[in-house]
C-alpha cells in the first residue's frame, strides 16, 4: 500500500481559552507530530476558542462555530480528540463535541452509511485526576456510534499519582509509557485510515 | 423531628434554551413538587439560559453566571440535578455544572469541611437513549466528591425502548415506576437533609 | 447523640485467594481500623475465598456462599466495599457482589422499603491502573439502588502514575491523601449510620 | 478483495448455566448467523458453563477453563462479546473475560505487538435494565486495550422501557433497530477483519 497523503484534525477540549498553556493542546500536538511521521498532515483546533453552541443539529445557526469545525472533520481521514479530566469525566467541551457529532448518526450518505464511515478516531486523556480509562471508554463508544473506527490500542493518557496536582504540561519530559502508547495509536490510525480509504465498508441499507 | 422548612434548588441541564419545551425541566419540576410535599420549597434553574463559563473556579469573572447559581445552591439544603442523555452521557451543561462544583472540593469552611457538607443531592435522567444508570453513577460520584450526601435510592429516570425516539415530555402521563422512584428519592432527600442540618457531620482536619 | 455501638462488614473484592497478600484487604482493614475509632466494630471478608455463585437471587442453592455473607451485611449498619482495578473496571468479584445485592431491590420489608434502607456504604479502590473515579461511580450507583446511603466524600482510592505497576500493598506507607480521605469517609459513615438508625427513612408505599 | 473464509468466536456472558434460556446466547447466535452471511464461520461459548478462574494470567492452573476458551479466541479473526446488564453494568462473567484478556496486554508477539492485534471485536448488550451504552463503552475500551480493533458502529443492544422487566428472549421478534445494528456491526467486522488479515498493523517496538 502506498503512503498516500492523508489529513487529520485534532480537537483539543481544554476548558482554558487561548493563549493559556494547555496539557490537552500539548498532547494533541504530539499526536499530530506522530501522525506526520506516517504522512498524515493535520491541524489543531482548541474548541473552547470557538462559539460551539449547545444542541444536536449540524448547524444551530446564529453564529454557531460548529459547522466550520465539522467541515474540517469531514475533510479529514483521522480525528484526534484530546480532553482533560474533570471530576473523573471528560470536559464539558469534549461532551459538546460529541453532542454535535450526534447529528451524524441520523443523517446518512447516499449509500446509507453515516458520513463519518471510513474515518478513524484516536483519543488522548490528560489529568491531575484519575479517570482516563473511563473517559477513553466514553469517547470510543460515542465516536464509534457516530461512525468512526477505533484502531487497536487507539488511545494514550497521562495522570499522576492519586490525588496529586501535577499537570501534563508541567512535566519535564513526556513519560515513556504515554509517548509509546501515543506513537502506536498514531501508527495504527494512519494504517487503518489508509485501508479504509482504499477499501470502504460495504454499503448499508 | 419537626418538619422544619428547607429549601431546594433544581438545576435542569437541558441543551435547549427557553422557551423550548424540555423533558429535563419537566422532571425537575416534578422533583420540586414532590419535595414540597415534605415542606421543602424550591426553585428551578434552566442552566443553559445562563452564561455559565467554562472553568473550575468559583467565579470565572467577566459576566460569568455561575456565582449567582452557586449562591442558590449554597443557600439550599437539597440539590436536584436533572440531565438529558446524549450519546449515553450526561449533557455538556450538566458536566459544566460539575466542573464548577469542582472548586468546592479544594476550598473548605472554617471547620475543615467543604461548604457543601450536610447538603443532600438527588438526580434525574431523561432520554430517548439508554444511559441513565451510567449518568446516575457519574453524577453521584461527582456530587459526593463535592461534599453532597446521596440518600438511599436517590434517583429516578426514564427512557423508552432501545433506539426509540419518544421524549419524556411527549408521554401522556408519567410512567408509574419513574414517578414512584422520584417520590421516594424526594422523601428520602428531605428526611436526610433534616437529619444532617440538625446533626452535622463531624469537623474535618 | 450517644456513640451507640454499630457494626460494619468490609468486603474485599481482590481476585487473589488467601493467603496471598492483597491491596484490597489492606485498604479494607484500614477502613475497619478507622471505623473502630468511631465505635464501629467490624469484620473483613475476602469474597473470593468463598463460593459465591453467579445469579441474582438471595440464595442460588447448592453450596452457594452468598447467604452467609449476606447475613453479615444484613446484621451490620455499615458496608465497606473495596475492589482492585482491572481494565479500568471493578473486579469481577465486586460485580458479583453487586449482582447478588440486586435481589434486595425487588424484595422489601413490611414497611415497603428495601431491607438495606438505613444502612450506609463506603468504598475503596486500589490499582496500578487508573479507574478509581469510574469504579467509585459504578459502586455508589449500584449500592444506592440497593438501598444504601452514601455519605459525603464516602470513598478513597490509590493508584500510581499512569501505566506504572506499583501496588498499594507495596508502598512503604499509605499516602497522606488516601489516608485522609479514608478517615473522613469512615467518620462520615459512622455519623450517618447512627443518624439513620435513630431516625429511619419514612416508610415506602 | 476475495471473501476468504474467516472464523469468529462468540462469548455469551450470561449468569445462567445451560440449559437455561439466555438472552445473551440468543444475541450471540444472531451475531454468528449474521457473520455467516459474510463467510465467517463461528462457534458460541456460554462462558459460565466453564470454570474460568479469577486472575489475570493466561493460565491460572488447576483445572482453569480459560486456556481452552483463549485458544479459540486466538484462532479466530473476530471476537463477539455479548453480556446481560446487571445493576447497569456488564455481568461478572463478562468482566472476568476482560480480566483474563488483561494478560494479552503485557505479553507480545515477536514483532512487538500484542497477540490480539489484527483481530476485530464487536459487542452486544441485552437487558431489562438500562445500561447498554455504558457497557458498550466499557467493552470497547477494554477490548481495544487488549489489541482488538473496533469497527464503525460495532455494537447492538436491546432493553425495554425504563424499569420494565421484559427480557430479549421473551420478545416475539427481534426489534428492527436492534437487528439492523447487529447486521451492520457484523458486516463491518467481517470487512475489517479481512483488511487487517491482508494488511497487518505495522510492527511495534
Amino acid at each position: 500500500m502506498t503512503e498516500t497523503p492523508l489529513t487529520a484534525v485534532a480537537l483539543s477540549c481544554t476548558l482554558k481559552p487561548s493563549p493559556s498553556s494547555s496539557s490537552s493542546d500539548l498532547m494533541a500536538q504530539q499526536y499530530l507530530d506522530a501522525l506526520a511521521e506516517h504522512d498524515v498532515s493535520g491541524s489543531l483546533v482548541r474548541v473552547v476558542d470557538h462559539d460551539v453552541r449547545p444542541g444536536v443539529e449540524r448547524d444551530m445557526g446564529d453564529g454557531d462555530a460548529w459547522p466550520t469545525i465539522r467541515s474540517q472533520v469531514v475533510a479529514a481521514e483521522v480525528l484526534v480528540v484530546v480532553t482533560p479530566t474533570w471530576m473523573g469525566h471528560m470536559s464539558s467541551v469534549a461532551q459538546r463535541v460529541l453532542e454535535r457529532l450526534d447529528a451524524e448518526i441520523s443523517e446518512t450518505r447516499e449509500d446509507g452509511n453515516p458520513l463519518m464511515y471510513g474515518k478513524v478516531a484516536v483519543v488522548g486523556v490528560v489529568g491531575n485526576e484519575d479517570g482516563a480509562h473511563k473517559i477513553t471508554a466514553d469517547l470510543y463508544q460515542a465516536l464509534d456510534d457516530a461512525g468512526f473506527t477505533v484502531p487497536a490500542q487507539g488511545g494514550t493518557y497521562w495522570n499522576g499519582e492519586a490525588m496529586h496536582t501535577t499537570d501534563y504540561d508541567e512535566l519535564e519530559e513526556t513519560p515513556e509509557a504515554t509517548a509509546s502508547a501515543l506513537s502506536a495509536a498514531a501508527a495504527n490510525a494512519a494504517h487503518l485510515a489508509r485501508l479504509l480509504r482504499d477499501r470502504p465498508y460495504p454499503s448499508g441499507g
